[in-house]
C-alpha cells in the first residue's frame, strides 16, 4: 500500500516526477462553498522560488498552477480539487551521467531496491519537486483555515551553527519578511547570510530549523489516542524531504524541566478558562487547547555539494561524483511555505474532523 | 473520525478508559502461521509494571492478557487478534473530588470541551493506562519481527538533567537491564537515581529521553511520499502520552552541521552496498536502507505532582489541587516497553506493506 | 491488509471465531453524549435467536453483550465502544471429524488455501457466529439513528419458491412479529412454513429474500462517487454470509421498464420538494433524496444438509459427508436483524460523514 | 469525508466535472515493472465511445489520454500514476436552463440539497462524464491482471424487455463484438434493436443488464470479512450512475433454489481441487475459489427523454422540461467498459493484498 495520501477526511493525494509531464494533486473532502481565489495559490507557489544566489537550484521557470476541477463559479463545490504544475525545464540530459550512480544520502539507493526500477531524471519522485503539490494544496487548506481565522507563522530559527538569541519571540510579523534568510533577528539574519557565503565559497551546504507558530485555533482539534494532533503534525512534518526532527512546545527542552515548572496552571482570563503559561505547546492530551501551538523542525545539510564526493554505483564499483551545476546551500527559508503547507492541511483535517 | 488505530495494513485498535472493565486491542491484518507465544507477550506487559520507589503509581494488580481471537493451535490464523486486559483495581471514590477539575496539563479540560462529557476515573481514555494495549500489539509485532530477525532495542538517555555522556554506545545491553533507571552507564545511572530522589522528597517530577535501537531491518521498508518510514515512526512516538519530541539519525543536530560531514558515502563492503557513516539513522527518501535505525524520543515530566497546585475547575474558579496518592517521579524508565511497542507496530505495519 | 473492519467515519472492527472464547467488536466514531441502552442491544441479538423448530442450529447459551468501553454514566463519551460475547457452548470434539473436509459451498476449502491454516471449529471466523458482533454494534448504530427520527424495517418477502403476492405492501409491522416467519402476509407465511416443513423432512434447505424500508433518512446522505449510499449498502449487504444478490428501488425490474415510466417526477408537497413516485428507491445520484429507502436482499439456502452428500478431503480423496446434527432448514427470518444491522451502521456512519 | 477513491491498496481517485476542464484519476498502489501500454488504454477509452444511432449522446471529441507520472521508459516505477483526459467540446450556455430546474431521477436535487451549490453543467461532477477516470484507471488495472492471465469478459444479456434465452451460453467472444448491442446472440440481438428504435421515436428511454465473467482468477482473493470479494464487487458495481442491482453465482434465483440443488460438491480433477457445479459464481466464504466468477449488473432507464416531463425548480415551481439535444435511448451498451474497467480494479486490488 504506497503513501501518497494523508490525511483523514481532508485527504491530500500527490503525484509527479520532477522531469515528468506534471506535478499535481487531488485535495478531497474539502467543504463546500469556500470561496477559493487562485491567485493565492500562485503566491504561495511563488513563495517556494525565492531567488537569492544562495539557493541556486531555483529553475527559472514559472511554476503555473491550474486547477482542473472542484471549482465552479470561484467556489468549491464538495467535489475533489484536483491541480496540476506543469514541468517546464525538464533537461534529461543533464542527469545520464547519475542513471546508475547512488549519490550520498539520497534516496536514489533505497528506490532502487524497492522498486526495482528508477527514474533517476532529477530524483524522480523522490525529488523536492513533489512539494509543489504540497505547497498548492496547502494554500487551499489555508483558506479554509482563513474562514476559521486559524493563520500560521513561520521563520528560520537556526542555519548551521548560527541561532537566533535564546527567548528571542517575533513580534513583528515583517521582520522575517525582511530578510533575506527570512529570519526575523536582523543581526542573526547578517551572521546566517555570512555563513552561507562561506558554505558556497567552500562547495558545501548546511541545514537548519524552522519555528512554526499557529495562531487562532480553537479548542479541541485533535483525536485521542494515535490521531492526536502533534502525532499528526509530526508525521507531516517527517514527511518532507530532509528533516530530521520535530518537537512542540517545550520539546527536547522538556527532558531536563521539573513538573513544578512545566506544568500550565489553568486560570480563568478574559471570560474563558485558559492557562497562564504555554510549555504545553497548545496541546493537551492530544487536543488543541486553545492557545498558539508552536513546534520547531529540523533539516539536514542537503546532500548534493558542489564537491567531488565519493560513492559507489550499482554494481557496488567506486565513483567520484563530480560537483558540478548550481544547488542550494541551504533550504529551510525556501521550506518555509512547505512546513505552513503541512501544517495547514493537517490543521484543515483536524477542524473538518472535530466539526462533524 | 476517530483515531483509535494506527496503521495501514497491520492495524492495531485499541480501547478501553483507566477505571473500566477492561482496555484491550484489536491487531488486524497480521499474517497466519505465526507461531504466537503468550508468555512473551505477557513478559512485555510486566515490563510496563517495573516496581521501584519512584514508579509509585505502578498498581498493585498484574496485568493479565487475555486472548480472544485470531490464534488457533497456538498460531496465528489471519483472522484479527483481539485481546484484553481487566481492569482489577479501579478505585471509583478516589477521583470524585476531581469530577469538575481540571488538572495541570492533564488531558481534563481539552477532553471535557471537545465531548461535552468526560470520564474523570483515572483519565479515562485519555489515562496512560490505554498503553496497555499498544505494549500487548507491540508484542505480537515483536513476534513477527523476530521471524524477520529485526530487534528493538531501548534505552533511558537522559532524566532531567542528567544525561548519558557525549558519543556513548551501548555495547552490552545487559547493562541496560542492570540498572533500574534502565540506561546503559552505570555511574550516569546513579546520578539519575539521586535526582529522582531529590525530586521525589521534592513531591516534585521531571523528564527524560529514551534512545532506541533497530537492527536487522531489511532494505525497502518506508512508503513515499508521506508514509515515510521516519514519518510513521514520527507519528506512532508523538502519539504517546507526554511525548514533546523526536529525531532520528543526526536529528536536530544535523541542522549545524555541514553537507561534506553528514553525507553518507556509500561503499561496497561485505558483498552489499552500505555506507560508511550513519547520519541518516538508517533510513533515506524515506525507506529503509540497511543500516540500524536510530531515534530519540523526548518526554515532558508527569504533570502529576505531590504539591499543592493552583488550577480552576470547570465554572472558572480557583481551585487548590491537592498532591496526595503517590505517582511517578519520571516515566521514561516504564516507557521503554512502549515505545519499543509503537516502533514494533510501525515496522511490522511497513514489513507487510513491502513485502506485498 | 484485512477486512474486519467496515466504515470510513463510524467504523465497526469485528472479531471472534465460533468457538473461540469470544466474538466481539469495536465500534469507533460514535458520537458522545448518547444515551445507550444496554438492554436495547441485548434485545437485538436476542432476535438472532429465534427459536423455533426450523431453526435447529439455534444454540441454547445466551448471547450475553458485555460493554468494556467508551460508556461513561450510561452515555457515549466519544472513546471507542468495545463488547463482547461470550461463547459458552463450544464442543470442539463435535468437530474434529471435519478438520480434513471441505464441506460443499462453505468456506473450508478457500479459507484453508489463503491462509494455509483453518480453524474447524465450526466454521471459525467464517461461521455465521461472526454476526453476533454485526448486530450488536448495528444496536448500537440504532440508537444513534433513532436520535435522528431513522428507522429500519425489515420482513421477509420470500422463502423458497414462495413469495409475496406481487404489490405486497406493509401496513401494519406488528403483523411482520406475528408469522414465525416473520412474513407479513399470514397466508404467504402458512405457505412458507409448509415448505419448511417438507424441506426438513427431506433434510433439506432452501434460501430466501428479505425486503428492507429505511424511513426518516434527511436528504443528503451519501458520498460521491465511489461511496453513493446504495453501493455501501449493497457491499454491507453482500459482506453477510450467504448473500448472493442486492437491487434497491426499482432493482432488476428497472432493466425492462422504460424512462417515461422509471422517472420520478419532483413536486412540491407539504412545503417541500418530494417525488410523487419512488422507483429511485429513496436515493439519486447516490444521496438520499428524503424518501423511504428500500433494498432486497437475496439468500442462498444454507450448505449444510441433513443428508449425505459427496465431496473431497484436504488430500483430493473423495469423502462423504453426513448430514448430522440439527441445523437451520433457512436462514432468512434470523437473517433480518443482521440485515438490519448492516443497514444500521451504513446509514449511522453517512449521516455522521453528512453532518461534519 | 468525501467519496471519491476506491480500493484498499490499489486506491483509485477520481476527479472531473462534465464541463470543467478535464477529467482524471490517481492510481497509487501499482507494483513498479508493470509494462503500461498506452495504446491500450486509449483502447478502452474509445470502446465508451462507440457511436451508433442510439447513442446519441456521444460527444464528437475524441478522449484523448494523457499520463501525468508514475510510468518512466514505458514501466510503472511504483509512484502514482495520473492522467487526465482534457474535455473539449464544453458548451456551458447550453446549460443555463437547467440552472434552478431538477429533472426527474438526476442528481440535480440531491446534490444540491447537499452541498448548497451545484455545478448544473451537463451534471457537474455527477455526470456519466466521470467514468473516463474509472475507464482509464481499470484499463491500467487490466494491464496487471493480464499478466497474471486474469481476464474479463462482459456483454449485454438484457435491453428492456427484450433478454437472452434462458441457459444462453457465450461461447465465442467475437459474437459480442459482432452486435451492435454487444448481445452476443445475433437473433436477441435484432430485437434489441428494434426495441431501441421503437423507444427513440417515441423519444422514450430502456434500461438493461449486463453479464460479466471472469476467468483465470486464483484461489484465495478477497478479504474476510467485510471485504468479501462479492462485497467489493457490489459496491463497485452500485457506484456507477444508474446501476439498480447486483446478484453474483445463482444470484437472487437462490432464493428458490434447494440446498441440495444449490451446493457446488468438490471433486479432484486435473490434479487440483475444484467444484463440479459453480452456483457460488467463483466464490466461496468471501474468497476465490479458482472458478470462473460471474455476476449480473442491472441498468434503470436513462433519465433524460426526447420529451416534455413535469417537475419543479429550485423554488419549488411546477416547470415543463423540454426534452431536447440527442440523448442515449439506453445505456447499457456504453457501460461495458465501465463494469469491466471496475471489476477489473476490484480484481487488482485483492490481487495485490492477497500478494502481500
Amino acid at each position: 500500500m504506497s503513501g501518497n495520501s494523508i490525511g483523514k477526511v481532508l485527504v491530500i493525494t500527490t503525484f509527479g516526477e520532477s522531469h515528468g509531464p506534471a506535478v499535481g494533486g487531488v485535495l478531497d473532502g474539502f467543504p463546500s462553498n469556500i470561496l477559493i481565489d487562485v491567485s493565492f495559490i500562485q503566491s504561495e507557489l511563488n513563495r517556494r522560488k525565492t531567488k537569492s544566489w544562495f539557493y541556486a537550484s531555483a529553475r527559472n521557470e514559472e511554476d503555473e498552477i491550474e486547477i482542473l476541477s472542484g471549482i465552479f463559479e470561484n467556489k468549491s463545490t464538495g467535489a475533489p480539487i484536483a491541480f496540476i504544475v506543469r514541468n517546464k525545464n525538464a533537461r534529461p540530459a543533464d542527469y545520464k551521467q547519475l542513471k546508475d550512480v547512488y549519490r550520498p544520502s539520497h534516496a536514489d539507493f533505497t528506490w532502487e531496491m524497492k522498486y526495482g526500477i528508477r527514474d533517476y531524471l532529477g530524483g524522480g519522485r523522490s525529488s523536492a519537486r513533489e512539494t509543489v503539490a504540497r505547497v498548492a494544496g496547502g494554500a487551499i487548506a489555508k483558506l479554509l483555515l482563513n474562514n476559521h481565522r486559524i493563520s500560521i507563522l513561520s521563520y528560520v530559527s537556526q542555519i548551521g551553527t548560527v541561532k537566533l538569541p535564546d527567548g528571542f519571540t517575533v513580534i513583528d510579523p515583517d521582520t522575517i519578511l525582511k530578510s533575506p534568510v527570512l529570519c526575523p533577528d536582523e543581526e542573526t539574519s547578517h551572521r546566517m547570510i555570512a555563513l552561507l557565503e562561506n558554505l558556497k565559497s567552500e562547495g558545501d551546504t548546511t541545514g537548519g530549523i524552522i519555528n512554526c507558530i499557529i495562531s487562532g485555533v480553537p479548542v479541541g482539534l485533535g483525536e485521542p489516542v494515535f490521531d492526536k494532533l502533534q502525532a499528526d503534525l509530526a508525521k507531516a512534518m517527517l514527511s518532507i524531504n530532509a528533516v530530521k526532527g520535530f518537537e512542540y512546545g517545550s520539546g527536547f527542552g522538556a527532558a531536563a524541566m521539573k513538573g513544578s515548572e512545566h506544568n500550565d496552571p489553568f486560570v480563568f482570563k478574559d471570560n474563558h478558562i485558559t492557562t497562564s503559561t504555554n510549555f504545553s505547546g497548545g496541546i493537551q492530551g492530544g487536543i488543541s487547547n486553545g492557545n498558539e501551538i508552536f513546534f520547531r523542525v529540523a533539516f539536514k545539510p542537503p546532500p548534493t555539494l558542489m564537491r567531488d564526493q565519493k560513492t559507489v554505483n550499482s554494481k557496488g564499483q567506486k565513483v567520484i561524483l563530480k560537483g558540478k551545476g548550481r544547488h542550494d546551500v541551504c533550504m529551510v527559508p525556501r521550506a518555509l511555505p512547505i512546513v505552513e503547507a503541512m501544517a495547514a492541511l493537517v490543521l484543515a483535517d483536524h477542524l473538518i474532523r472535530n466539526t462533524k
